[in-house]
């Protein structure tokens, strides 16, 4: 049902995403809050890695919970704090988008919610 | 209209939020500007408490002349400067959400559009 | 179809954007990923006025593969790393919206994705 939408008059997506993706009306839509590095027992993990593996099995859980899948996702619109894990949040990225590129924003801000988060996605998703 | 999903296999959401909200076809949607402290004379509060409160009258202001209420609200993006405002922010929006809880993103940037705002609240409202 | 609203109630605009803007039912939808300076050559200008003009040429390109143009523009996000480049933002914008003023929300991030980057774009249309 989505359309992806990647002008050739345009430089190619530099990494695993969309210019744009298009919904046509009668879509049921999801709206996912951003979801940080926080496991069903309350715990952070330390470290970058398991931070965003976390992230991205509570967007699945999400998704799932609401009847839709990956590949229903819309947009991402990731926040991270340190450069550096840029690299680990692209392989992350690639494995659990399973090919799919949702259009996404990627941006550096000063700070999370809580101090020890080192990544939030937020995220929408559409199903016809 | 609005159908809310947590997922029983993430985290409850650590705060007044929806991990997800769902909208089905054929609703009118309602996509909100970032509103920041300014009253209609023109003036800025020094303080977070009043910028706060004031931020959600206008978007309580903003829902009205389009028919809405801040029950219609479905994704909340709150950009705000000082960590040590968390606390105040998160009781003044108890109050305005009256047991509503929209999907929402809260991070910490390094500035709004003019130095003194220290908060900004940008919302996606829908209603059948 | 879009329908502007600036609640009476709420101070003017403070620039070229709505405070809202309403989209009815059975509108198709493109959600765009933030576009950046990069040319199809791979080169990034190095100063902010041309980023910034090439940043909007990219948004109008990727709006055009899907047929929609900058009228169909709901909500604009400007993710910008320098308060100093805010006037020639301002000047840029108004000049390729041609008079058209979507929602938007504007903010300083610490950084985006690449060093030299000092200005990142994405948004959302809709078109009946």
């Amino acid at each position: 049902m989505a359309k992806i939408h990647n002008a050739p008059t345009v430089h190619p997506p530099v990494g695993a995403y969309s210019h744009a993706i298009e919904i046509p009306p009668n879509a049921r839509w999801l709206f996912i809050s951003g979801q940080i590095a926080l496991s069903p027992d309350g715990k952070v993990p330390d470290d970058f890695n398991p931070q965003c593996e976390l992230v991205w099995m509570n967007l699945q859980n999400v998704l799932k919970s609401a009847g839709m899948d990956i590949k229903d996702l819309v947009k991402l619109t990731v926040f991270m704090v340190r450069e550096t894990d840029l690299p680990a949040f692209r392989e992350i990225r690639d494995r659990f988008l399973e090919g799919w590129r949702p259009a996404t924003t990627l941006v550096f801000v000063r700070a999370l919610a809580r101090p020890q988060w080192l990544i939030e996605i937020e995220a929408i998703a559409a199903r016809a």
